[in-house]
């Protein structure tokens, strides 16, 4: 018995705070995730392999080289029992455009049970991101968060033809955040 | 010669009506098109095999055998000569998210010609689902049915990548089901 | 060293004119980007194989000569050192509808860095193509438009997912090519 769900989210929606607050009440409940967070596996694999020493070192190594690590911990965590919950992006904003989180290769071996899109108005979101004082602020307005809100549901459906997984949008509002929660965790259970 | 295309459309947007109007037109240009229900042909697939007894039992098989099932009904749907319409969902909407209805596995085999998206305004989908005492009444508004026939053509896009299957749309709106039929019978012509 | 970026818009967009504004941009930079039309080169590979005397008989080729024939142009290119843009379409409007310019067994050849949509709104589109006398009129209005690119933004998700390659939109409205053909050459630079 067990699951694997991939909870994803634009930087700034609040997707931190609305996987912590689910995986408390199911916490309550007795059922237990373990949550992974799909760059950090990538870097420890990286780092056993003695490819890097620290997580900037990355960003340097070869196309080719990424491709395998990013397998690599596809596989690794496909192979985890019970239930875990993976932290990570349906796409990625590049300097040249938006990168898929989950390529078909990833997908493949992770063949998760369920995608969630965490999503909220551009708007919340674009004055969560100026609030937030450590983040380097982009220049990223509104109408770019909505394209990249819409790119990652497109992505998704692509996900889902892959792997048979199921899509779901939680929404997570401002002052809603027990919802969201709420939501969240009726996919995890 | 035939041709395999797939009519798709959520509950409620009156595919069925459209299909039985469109292949009595073109019944009388002499055009015979074999209607077959995707759910149903694996249901007998399932049922030839001994494995289920009534389609309730369906859902209880388990994510292989279903798997399985799939990709054996797509293999003798291909294996049809002529003109067949497959009436299926592009998407199936689940407690855990929408469920895509033709995933890579099926697609391989089913290679469709072309898919049909049947849509129209979410208002009116509301409200003939609300009419129809049949069913039970889902407490999905107007903005789930957007989300769902949005989510559908992202998901149709994947499948046109897959198989190199056109994506059309055929809108369905209140008053002009004449009209409905007519595109969807060129469509198939 | 290189790159392969594929260049799509819908007609009338302004692909052509923006490609060539900033492959002249990059020009003056001493990067020097070789362009290939994809139907073109695939029209060159057929002519080679003896299969065609002119572009019109390529429509009458069948499917799987088609495919053949893509694959091969694919290979080809992909085969190309240094710095490629593709021109072509994400999907081409048919009779039974869109036609996805990239699909699977092109993409596993080709494996572009990224994939451009030129883009600008429906209406600047619809009118553009009214002022161009030496196409065929097609009745698609400004909603027919307004659906062709965005279901070309959910075609190109599902090319992000098959190989990876990032997608990035450039606007080319009214008045503001400069802009558009700086914006197309910040992506290839």
């Amino acid at each position: 018995m067990g699951k694997r769900v991939v909870v994803t989210g634009v930087p700034g929606v609040g997707k931190t705070t609305v996987i912590e607050k689910a995986l408390a009440l199911l916490g309550r409940e007795g059922i237990t995730y373990q949550p992974i967070n799909f760059g950090t596996f990538m870097y420890e694999v990286a780092s056993e392999e003695g490819l890097v020493r620290d997580r900037d070192e990355m960003r340097r190594l070869d196309g080719q080289t990424q491709k395998r690590l990013q397998k690599t911990a596809a596989q690794k965590i496909a192979g985890i029992e019970g239930y875990v919950l993976i932290d990570t992006h349906t796409s990625v904003k590049t300097p040249t455009g938006y990168l898929a989180g989950l390529p078909e290769w990833v997908l493949r071996d992770l063949m998760p049970d369920t995608i969630v899109l965490v999503e909220t108005d551009e708007d919340q979101i674009l004055l969560r991101r100026l609030g937030d004082e450590t983040r380097v602020r982009d220049r990223e307005g509104a109408k770019g968060i909505a394209e990249h809100q819409q790119f990652n549901r497109a992505l998704a459906a692509s996900y889902a033809m892959m792997t048979g997984c199921t899509v779901t949008v939680v929404r997570n509002p401002d002052f809603l955040l027990d919802n969201a929660a709420t939501d969240l965790a009726d996919v995890l259970r």
